[in-house]
C-alpha cells in the first residue's frame, strides 16, 4: 500500500509517497510566498501533485492522500477553519483536491501528522502516552493517548503553542498574550537572539550570523557550543521557556515522552540534555512522579508527510 | 447495578451506596483523627464498611467499591503512592481491601472522582469531554475524554493546577513559580483582596470583611455586586488568570464544557457569566473553534462519593 503525504508549513509545503513500512520516497517541495492567498497556494499544489505523480513511477496505485496543515482543522468535514500563519479561513481542502484527484483524501493538523508519524514509524512507536511538540516557524503540537491521537472533542486539535506562560507577555499571531509559540518556535528563539545581539556587540553570534546570513534560531546554539556567553544565556533561557511548557504538559498529561521535532530539535542531545535537567527538577511530584522522556523525532522533518500518508496507511 | 463511593478526605472519610442514575443513598462518615497512620485508617474503614452494608438493606449485591484518595495513586495497581493531606505513602489500599471485601474495588485521585462524579452524573452530564477544575484551598482538576477519567500514562492523574501561567510569579507548594493554583485558588483570591485592601482603605470590602469576619474569596464578590470600584477590579483580575487557565485547557483539550466546583464556585452565574466573556473573546480560533460551556457542578460534596462510585458504575 501506498499513500501521498504531504506537510503543509508556513513558508513550504512538501510531499512524497510513502510505503506500509512508513518509508518515504523521493520528495518534493514548493515555497509558500507572502504574496500567496489559499486559492492560490491550491493551485501550486494542485500542479505539484500532478507533477510529482506523473515524473515518478511507483509499484502500486496511491491509495490517497494525506495532509497536515497548521491551524484549526475539521477533519471530519475536511476544512482547513482557520490559520494564523497562512491566514487561511474556511478553506474547503478536501473538497477542492477531489475535484482533481479521484481518491479518498484525509487531513488534520501538521502537528498532529508529525504526531502520528512519530507514533506509527518513529520516536513513539516504543510509547503509548506521546507528547509532540514541533519547534518550528510556530510551536504546534500533537497528543497521542493510548496510541491514538487526541483531536479534541470536535476534531479540531489541540493547540498546545497557544498556552498562556507569560500572561501580559509577547502578542500572538492567534490574539492572546505570552503564548508558549511566541518563546519556544525558532521564530521567537531568533527574535531573542537578534534582541541579545544587540546588546552585547562582543558576542561571538554576530560573527557566526554573517557566516549562517541570517540571524537564525542556529545562531546562538552554535555560539552557545564554542563558549558564548551571551549565546549560552539565550539557550538558557529558551531551554527555561520550553521547559515550561514541557512541565506544564508534563502535568496534565503525565506522558511517556515527549517527542520534539521541528527545526529546533536537530539541536539533539545537546538541547535534550539541558531540557532533561530542567524538567527533572521542576515536574510537579519530583521524585515521585514519573520522569517524562524527552527525545528527539526519529523521522525528522519528514515525520510530518510521513504521518500525513499514516493517515491513510493506518 | 450499585456501588460503594468512598470519598476520603484529609479530615474525615464518608461513603454511600450509590446507583446506576448516581443517586447515593444515606451516608456514613467517621473523622480522620491526627493519631490515626494508614494502617489504623484503613482498620476502621474496613469497619464503617462492614457496619454500613450490614446495618442497610439494598435490593441488589453491591457489584464493587469506589474510593476517591487525595494524593498520588497508581490506579492501575492500586496504590496510594504519597498523600501529604494523610501523611500516606505506598498504602496497597485495594489489596488490604480485597482482603475483606470480595468485589471489584477501584481507586483514583479525589480531584478526579469529584471530576467523573459531575461529569457522569452532574454540570457535565450532557457532555462526553468535559474539564472540572476545583477552586479551593488550592486549585485540583480533572479531565473526562469520552467519559472516561484521564489519568496520564502511569495513572497519577492530571495536576491542572500545575501549570505555570505567570512565568517567575507567586511560588507555588509544588517548587514551581507562577502555577495557576497560585491566582485562581481561593488563597489566592483572599491574598489578591488582602493586597488590594491595603492600597485602596475607601473600599467597602474593608466593612465586608469585617462582617464575614476575615478576608476570605467571597469579599470581592460581596463587594463588586455592590458596585465597590477595587472589588471589581480585583474580581476582574481574578476572572483574567482563572480564564488564561480555561483557555489554555481548551486550547488543550477542546472540551465541550468546563465545570467549576469548590468555594469560589459559589458565585454561580455571576461568575461564569463574566468568564465565558473573557474566554469567547481569547480562546484560540474564535469565533472559529467550538465554544466551551462553563458550568457550576451540581453535586456540591457529593460529587466525591457519586464519582468513585462511577468507577464501578460507568
Amino acid at each position: 500500500m501506498l499513500a501521498l503525504g504531504i506537510d503543509i508549513g508556513g513558508t513550504s509545503i512538501k510531499g512524497a509517497v510513502v510505503n506500509e513500512l512508513g518509508e518515504p520516497s523521493e520528495m518534493f517541495s514548493f515555497p509558500v510566498l507572502k504574496e500567496d492567498n489559499q486559492n492560490t497556494v491550491m493551485d501550486k499544489l494542485i500542479s505539484a501533485i500532478d507533477d510529482y505523480l506523473t515524473s515518478h513511477h511507483f509499484d502500486e496505485p496511491i491509495s490517497g492522500i494525506g495532509i497536515g496543515i497548521p491551524g484549526s482543522i475539521d477533519a471530519i468535514n475536511g476544512i482547513c477553519l482557520y490559520s494564523n500563519n497562512l491566514n487561511w479561513k474556511d478553506l474547503e481542502i478536501v473538497k477542492i483536491l477531489k475535484g482533481h484527484f479521484n481518491m479518498p483524501i484525509r487531513i488534520t493538523n501538521d502537528a498532529n501528522a508529525a504526531a502520528l508519524g512519530e507514533a506509527a514509524f518513529g520516536a513513539g512507536k516504543k510509547y503509548s502516552n506521546v507528547i509532540m511538540l514541533t519547534l518550528g516557524t510556530g510551536v504546534g503540537g500533537g497528543v497521542i493517548i493510548n496510541n491514538k491521537i487526541y483531536e479534541g472533542s470536535d476534531g479540531t486539535g489541540t493547540e498546545l503553542g497557544h498556552m498562556t506562560i507569560v500572561k501580559d507577555g509577547v502578542m500572538c499571531t492567534c490574539g492572546r498574550k505570552g503564548c508558549l509559540e511566541q518563546y519556544a518556535s525558532a521564530n521567537a528563539l531568533a527574535r531573542e537572539t537578534k534582541e541579545a545581539m544587540e546588546k552585547h556587540p562582543e558576542s561571538l553570534m554576530h560573527q557566526i550570523s554573517k557566516e549562517e546570513g541570517k540571524i537564525s534560531a542556529k545562531v546562538p546554539f552554535i555560539a552557545a557550543r564554542k563558549g558564548d556567553k551571551t549565546a549560552n544565556e539565550v539557550v538558557d533561557q529558551y531551554v527555561e521557556y520550553l521547559g515550561i511548557g514541557i512541565c506544564n504538559l508534563c502535568n496534565i498529561f503525565r506522558p511517556d515522552c515527549c517527542v520534539l521535532s521541528g527545526g529546533i530539535s536537530k539541536e539533539g542531545d545537546y538541547l535534550v540534555n539541558k531540557l532533561t535537567a530542567y524538567c527533572e527538577q521542576n515536574n510537579y511530584g519530583f521524585p515521585y512522579a514519573k520522569k517524562c522522556v524527552i527525545n528527539i523525532a526519529e523521522l525528522g522533518y519528514m515525520a510530518g508527510i510521513v504521518g500525513a500518508a499514516s493517515l491513510i496507511l493506518k
